[in-house]
């Protein structure tokens, strides 16, 4: 038996009763790299990987007494957030993690199979209240043009423009994934105050059911190890490659990703 | 990418914010074995390894739908039950799970910590809808008390009649745990038609939050992968002296089962 607490990480999302996306691909994620996994369930969705066939919001107080429970009794080095919701379960959460744990935002919006996932008037408080504390934010190109407010992203420099204008928004840095661009590669970037970095891989001829989810736990997962926001960019980026190398296909037909 | 959807595994129980116990250390288990987990939260527990804070139960509509999102997308070859909290919500899973697909009903009705996490008018309906249903039923000692209805069980002739005393009540085989015995040894009993089998492991000198979990899910994954009960009992004792020998403790000094 281990006599000391293992570096801990907690996940606040959805739960994807599939198992490819939501609480499920982060914990998964966690403990491919090593990191006690805990998680706070904001919402159980009943889906699959090809649709959202009904979502039971939980109650706020209970995410707050959740989100007591597991700091209370774990070393939790990194949060990362996933589907919130709605307006008040944004500010239930910003009003009680701790500002001094990393936090990485993924901007949940819109399901992969194209459900919406957050309220719309949600978005205007996310503005003010989790993205500003957050360490990263991780949005995708859906989720970069409603951000940023801008019109079109379907370059790389649109992809760092977009970047830029999250960053004013008050993160320590944000990374743009870009997946849904056209072309034979998937490009992320990284901009921070001095930073810049580009990352590419080859893409995936499908959509892959919790791609999202995967990479921002995994970006939590390395800072919870202590890495750097860079560091921890790059190795996500490559924990990614394999999580998406070796997904796995539903009776659908839908492609999920496998973390570890 | 793999090309045709792998053996999947199901489990209907609470979710341990925690992630020592409930969903979460069945979906660990089932990732150990090879067998793409999937998951129906019926609870919300806001939980860590020393109490329960609160608990917020999943309407009934949305497990029905949780389970019949998963059913339509992953090829599940057998179910495992954990904690359902109250008679209306053992109806709804009884009246949706498919009779033709493995189920291994853990009847929990207390946390290690000691909250009761199952409404005592439920015991009724359990007795009469799911555990008649059942592949295996697994009662640790106290839940085998209230089953069976015996005034104690304290040797190991008396868990083999509270197994028989079980068994009566319909299910295919029931494993009765004996953790919560004294002496040095953990000594389970599997009782079933024409089989009586009892396997002993090293006891360790804690509780180990989430192992009555791990268990039953391993039992379901051993299932999953085609295994007889006989086998699925053997192999699954094996797998969980591995998760108590690699438990880990948290903050408040509480240890939690480690699968895989």
């Amino acid at each position: 038996m281990s006599t000391s607490a293992p570096p801990a990480a907690l996940t606040i999302a959805g739960s994807d009763s599939g198992g490819g996306a939501g609480i499920q691909a982060d914990l998964k994620t966690f403990a491919a790299l090593g990191i006690w996994g805990t998680s706070v369930v904001t919402a159980v969705t009943a889906q699959n990987t090809r649709e959202v066939l009904g979502v039971s919001m939980v109650p706020e107080a209970i995410v707050t007494l959740q989100i007591k429970a597991v700091l209370e009794d774990f070393p939790i080095r990194a949060i990362k957030t996933g589907m919130l919701g709605s307006a008040g379960m944004i500010r239930t959460v910003a009003k009680v993690i701790p500002p001094s744990i990393p936090l990485v935002l993924d901007p949940v919006m819109v399901a992969t199979s194209g459900s919406r996932l957050l309220d719309e008037d949600a978005t205007a408080v996310l503005l003010c209240t989790l993205i500003p504390r957050a360490t990263v934010v991780t949005p995708n190109i859906p989720e970069a043009l409603i951000l940023s407010g801008m019109k079109h992203i379907t370059t790389i420099p649109e992809m760092k423009e977009a970047g830029r204008t999250i960053l004013d928004l008050g993160p320590d840095y944000v990374v743009v994934t870009g997946g849904h661009l056209p072309g034979d590669e998937a490009v992320d970037i990284l901009v921070g105050p001095d930073t810049e970095m580009m990352l590419k891989s080859p893409k995936y001829p499908y959509q892959v059911h919790g791609s999202g989810c995967c990479f921002s736990a995994a970006m939590a997962g390395y800072l919870a190890h202590d890495c750097s926001v860079d560091l921890a960019f790059s190795k996500a980026k490559g924990f990614m490659d394999g999580a998406i190398q070796g997904a796995v296909v539903s009776k659908s037909g839908h492609y999920s990703v496998r973390p570890g």
